[in-house]
């Protein structure tokens, strides 16, 4: 059954592959499921039972967070601390934590320093319990200048600091590894101002987005980015990690929607460019560099994002081709018909759809057909919207890249067309094992690293399964198995990623790289960038106490240095 | 008559402020003007006469520019010697180009080595003609190798570059200020991919603004910028600028469009982050740093930016209203009537279009009004346009936002309308001397500058006007007097700057700082981000050699040192 295959995968990496063995552990570990309902937003949430280092676990699973979210009945302790998983990690040079700093923290924090373990446990545990850090004490600032106050203190007595939002990161860039302070942003959650007029929202760094996103729609506004983490998740933290997410088809990444931000450096020092200014231009944009540096550059303590108008009315058309160039053909149209009203391409292939109705009875409104595409409208008037969507699908399918299609105006249809694109996620549980790939790449390779994979993987998959975000490039690519296969997985990997490098792609399209993926920044990044990376956060955390282990590779290559194979150091 | 004031002027500032009054210079140096045609997008050219060093020299004006475009019987040499008129400023501790250096450039550069005095004096001296450096050779590589073979060359010679463009730049950042090598990407001049697909465009950093708006339009496509200086300014340099534009309001800053770019680093080393994904969340976004870092981090070689869909239609409304509140409600109006379609939402207040009128006697087609809104759509449905902007007219009329309304579709009518707020620019000259202002404000301070200044200046100007973007907050603030007025100069300035700084604006909208505002950064930044900015710029350019004197002020400052105070600076 499927709990075998786990103890093989984990016996097979065990003792070369330390927790690259953890990833694909994630990818794989459950064993049955059942739907149990649907979320507020209307996703349908899957819940069954799971592997995990030996052990039998509860876990539910939403589909637009794309992991499983464990059962709280699963306790913290049962993670291995990442330390002693991580043998040939070394402990940083850094001090321990004494009784001293603690009453220090005390003084400045004024009771709001945690040391109970049981406490503690949360916090040194990330989102999906694969890593836990070993941290001493947890810090919860409110303000900027307790911030400042103390990391400066950190920086002086050389302890290490890990920064943490809502801890809903997928990379185990938000928990400690060894014995980090960690210093919250939760009590960091004041709404600090906002312009309804420019669209200005100014916040700390600790405001969840969902709360941010419910504020701003009061004033006829809309977050720029949108998250399935958005109830806990903090503004803060996405701004660190450059959350990507669905409205970024329409919006764009946080580089272009965030005007400023404050934040703390390695030593102390508050760096205040929190303009609430669409231009300006003196100086160095400072901001973007802690924008996706993963808290390890300083702690962002408040954010400028600007938000743009909610929009009135929604419709979405499905749309059934022939091949995947048709798939990029509807996608041209779409841009020149829809313009400026586009708010998602999202495409299937037929496996894909197979899989939904198959494993989910869902509904197909359309015929079979190989590819499917979903595309989303959204602006300030639904009639115009609604004539634009139906000349764009008379225009495909006149010329025949769209063999059929069908437009939703009404709440239920989009809903359940939606469904099908959603689904994907739980419905490929039911097969038993998935190996999930998300990965960037430019659209004349995106589909022909699914016909590479499926001819390559041929029968030892149930399926490859193919869809995601043409829009932004980003393709969720899926095998399954009934159980873990380790010569599956090896037709897999490393090929996948060789494969996804080679064609300059990105190994990490949107969720970081944390501690996880660190040592795969070389199939993404040349070796002059990771050095130029390495002097930078060199140059503004000379003492390296700012969430260490994280982002760059434990050892930085030269240009010509092709000695260090990245898998090797895993 | 107008040059006596210039004189005065000079004689002023000479001594204590140094080339800030070059820049006060700039803003004031025409006599006389008449309107001789117009240029290929329709907008009228001025030429008149103006002074310059004691020479009545001629000048072209394009209103979209903003600045005169000097005629080019007017000599270089005519220019003083940056390193003359700035004798406070010392040559940094650079070696200096001996007859080896120019043996060893021409190996690598087969001929495309400059030392032809001539020919270097347009180099050397900047578009506006006010700042001149004195290099003795100009570099034009082709490839990013031979950039990269030359920059390493300098740097282990310790020879000081200065990166150029189109040399368009209006702050002294593109040209020499001592003897600096001039690396010039004239000859890095081509397309190298474009996908109509993902709209991904990648060339070389000197393909010229409009060739690339030429070539992208051909397949649908739009740049996500545009210039006054689109026929001669490099991409290369409007990302090392981070230009801005009159697209911003609609596609973003470049922090959002620019996907990837190559940069020559000081040390000759290729930083190659050139990728063409929206998503990459590997490591830091490197590319960030070198958009508005002016040349001072490295030598961009390759730019890959994302190019929106080219709309189909344009349609353009003015509206009269009573006060800028109303100015305000309308801009909230317009964001939720027409939200994505909105490409433009510019103001002029009475006294702008009273200038207008009276001074280069064009018809408004509205009565006299306190304000005016002009606001501009394209979208893919020129009908769906015009239906949303009719029903926003009703609306803020219905309201009392708006007291008077027109809507043009035609491009005669569209055309009238924004000559109208192009034409400020050009109409102001007519007055004889005057004092510009390009500054970013807050919303809510926007237009109360305009009303202390023009209660300040009272009737030591002609007029005191206002017009600008409102949309990205974006304020033209203008005065006007006969001749130069030392007395109304010491009403404006440093109180102007000093207002700004306190409303948390920015006193370099999207010029940049280059040579001559550098010593401005702090009415901007804060003491600990500039020095955060020349922490980098120290770790990236150990040895100061890319574009010196540039961006950075000659002293950092620390967080509570008030001791320098910028002005006595200069």
């Amino acid at each position: 059954m499927a709990l075998n295959g786990l103890l093989n995968l984990l016996n097979v990496y065990k003792h070369r592959l330390h927790f690259q063995s953890q990833i694909a552990l994630r990818k794989s570990y459950f064993s049955s499921c059942e739907t149990i309902g649907s979320c507020r937003h209307g996703h349908s949430v899957t819940r069954g039972q799971g592997g995990f280092n030996n052990k039998l676990i509860p876990f539910q699973f939403h589909p637009r967070l794309g992991w499983p979210v464990l059962s709280t009945i699963r306790a913290s302790s049962t993670v291995a601390l990442t330390s002693s998983r991580l043998s040939s990690l070394n402990r940083g040079p850094f001090s321990v934590v004494s009784d001293q700093d603690i009453q220090y923290f005390n003084k400045v924090l004024q009771g709001r320093v945690i040391t109970d373990r049981d406490e503690l446990e949360t916090h040194n545990t990330d989102w999906l319990k694969t890593v836990r850090g070993n941290s001493q004490v947890l810090l919860r600032p409110k303000t900027t200048e307790e911030v400042s106050a103390i990391v400066k203190y950190c920086y002086d007595r050389h302890l290490a600091v890990t920064p943490q939002g809502g801890n809903t990161g997928l990379v185990g860039g938000s928990v400690p590894v060894f014995d980090e302070v960690i210093i919250s942003t939760q009590l960091m959650n004041n709404i600090i101002s906002l312009d309804p007029v420019s669209g200005a929202l100014v916040c700390q760094a600790g405001c969840v987005l969902e709360t941010l996103d419910n504020h701003v729609q009061d004033h006829g506004l809309t977050m720029p980015l949108d998250l399935g983490a958005k109830g806990s998740c903090h503004i803060g933290g996405n701004v660190a990690t450059n959350a990507g997410g669905i409205r970024l088809l329409r919006y764009g990444s946080l580089h272009g929607s965030v005007l400023g931000l404050e934040a703390v450096l390695p030593d102390g020092e508050i760096m205040d460019c929190l303009t609430p200014l669409r231009k300006d231009n003196t100086g160095y944009d400072l901001k973007q560099l802690f924008i996706g540096s993963e808290g390890t550059l300083g702690i962002i303590t408040k954010v400028s994002i600007l938000c743009p108008q909610k929009p009135r009315a929604v419709c979405v058309a499905l749309l059934g081709c022939e091949n995947f160039q048709k798939v990029l053909d509807i996608f041209v149209s779409c841009k020149s018909f829809l313009g400026e009203i586009m708010s998602a391409f999202e495409f299937m292939d037929s496996q894909a759809m197979e899989l939904v109705k198959e494993n989910l009875s869902l509904i197909s409104p359309l015929e079979k057909y190989p590819f499917y595409v979903l595309v989303e409208c959204s602006g300030s008037d639904g009639n115009h919207d609604e004539e634009k969507l139906t000349r764009m699908l008379q225009a495909v399918m006149d010329s025949g890249a769209a063999l059929d299609g069908t437009v939703a105006t009404d709440s239920t249809k989009i809903y359940n067309i939606w469904s099908l694109r959603e689904s994907c996620a739980s419905a490929l549980l039911k097969d038993g094992y998935n190996y999930k790939y998300d990965v960037s790449l430019p659209l004349d390779h995106f589909y022909t690293l699914a016909e590479e994979m499926r001819e390559r993987v041929k029968n030892h998959a149930i399926r490859t399964v193919a869809y995601g975000h043409v829009g932004d490039g980003n393709l969720h690519l899926n095998f399954t198995t009934a159980k873990y296969c380790p010569a599956t997985m090896a037709l897999i990997e490393p090929f996948i990623y060789d494969w996804v490098a080679r064609h300059r792609g990105s190994v990490s399209a949107e969720h970081g790289l944390g501690l996880k993926k660190r040592q795969f920044i070389y199939h993404s990044k040349t070796p002059s960038a990771v050095a130029l990376m390495a002097t930078i956060k060199k140059a503004v955390d000379p003492r390296g106490i700012m969430n260490p282990y994280k982002v760059l590779p434990e050892n930085i290559k030269t240009e010509n240095d092709s000695s260090l194979d990245d898998r090797e150091k895993m």
